[in-house]
């Protein structure tokens, strides 16, 4: 693992790192937020998994949730969304290949060598920082925008017992009916549908349920409302009764002037189970 | 004035805008926060001056800035740093020409047609700011960041009765001392230095005042403290007694890391100015 800056912020450090990745078989570069409290020992963690286009960096510099992360005392993980480099399949679409990877394992060409976002999220990266940052694997929390909201469900969702609390900001809610989703499954996980119930949160909250709290946020007029399947997610939650808090937020849209307006009750909201 | 979007941001309208300019001959974008607040009448305007490298958009998405100016009922203004396009002068160095305008008006070729960044920041835009939206002419504050915290102090220093207060970011405090200020003045206004002094904030501290509140933050590790000239305003201020703080931030860059970590204490000091 290689450091490729560290700058201090709010009282703590905000560190980037790059390493080898054996999930992708590519060098990956994440974001790593630790509060001053982890200079005496490890801290909780939420990871904040971004959207579409986005690096490591989107979250890291337009979020705002060091602030609320500092005050709270709890790390914050911003990893990339997808493998990256030559070699590495990609589309001159912006909403399939670099950029994109969907939180899956791709199984069809030609994104299966290297497109393994999920267990690089769920297993590897945690694996790396929790050996090597003080941070607690037994305190973890998850978020996401957009796409990395559709990551953040699905990973808490399927990997019980490993997140205390899940939120997101206008999450992807339910794939396999959106154009965000239908395309990019059937790219990395071929045209079987069967295959595709794992990795949409909506089927996943429909069958089963989050053993702790959930909140989800998202904007009225966020330009993209058709394609987020939050009626799905909501019909889901209220069905199945998860302990859950919905909100449609007057006006905004689905940038991060959205996402930092509600930063602060997300990291807060996380802080509250991570500490209890 | 062309709207180029408008996001609501932490309960009032994030937007960006582009003008035809008298002042640099050009088209000049730039960004506005008006909180919630201005929907009822005019509010108190900080100014937020960008550095080398920036446009109108850096500090608007990575200071974090909004979510303070909101709980102060503050409108934000972000300027770009230069004139910018085709038939503009440029130079291949990051710190000069494009994106490093120094906020002076040049008199020197090939700058001198557009690179009047000090009448656009001075003149034109307030305004345009001021008879375009629900902003006080009355109540404006200043703050800047490296070449912005240059611009900042230079304006603040040099239209008395304008801002009821100034801060600074890491600014650059003497730039004829300087390898930011000695290479980009004498293109931008030639080899007389007697023309520079007036762009030099601390000559300006020297043989005057501010009749308000300054407030300085830079950090210890500033990789570029050498060419900041920190020393020279710390010593400007305590020889003519200008109310001020200036702090030295431990451990922190140059980045907006830094920024961020500071602004609201920026934002909070403004406030108390601009509301008394």
């Amino acid at each position: 693992m290689r450091t490729i800056s560290e700058s201090k912020c709010f009282g703590g450090v905000q560190g980037v790192y790059t390493h080898p990745s054996r999930a992708t078989g590519t060098d990956m570069t994440f974001g790593l937020f630790l509060p001053e409290e982890a200079r005496d020992g490890p801290v909780p963690v939420l990871w904040f998994l971004s959207g579409l286009t986005c690096t490591h960096e989107n979250a890291m510099v337009k979020a705002g949730a060091q602030r609320w992360a500092a005050e709270q005392g709890i790390a914050l993980v911003f990893p990339d969304t997808s493998p990256r480099g030559e070699g590495v399949a990609d589309d001159p679409a912006f909403d399939l290949g670099q950029g994109a990877g969907f939180y899956v394992n791709a199984t069809e060409s030609p994104w299966a060598p290297h497109y393994r976002m999920w267990d690089y999220v769920a297993e590897e990266l945690p694996d790396l920082v929790t050996r090597n940052f003080a941070v607690d694997a037994d305190r973890q929390a998850i978020t996401g925008h957009s796409m990395g909201g559709h990551g953040a469900l699905t990973l808490a969702l399927s990997l019980p017992g490993r997140f205390r609390s899940v939120s997101a900001f206008a999450p992807i809610c339910n794939p396999m009916a959106s154009d965000w989703g239908r395309k990019q499954f059937t790219a990395y996980l071929g045209a079987d549908e069967s295959k595709w119930h794992a990795h949409d949160a909506s089927v996943l909250m429909f069958a089963g349920h989050f053993a702790g709290p959930v909140l989800i946020d998202t904007g009225t007029d966020d330009p993209f409302s058709d394609k987020l399947g939050t009626a799905a997610m909501a019909s889901a939650i209220a069905q199945r009764r998860q302990p859950a808090t919905m909100r449609l937020q007057p006006g905004y849209g689905h940038d991060y002037f959205f996402v930092s307006s509600f930063v602060e009750d997300h990291v807060t909201f996380h802080a509250e189970a991570l500490w209890r």
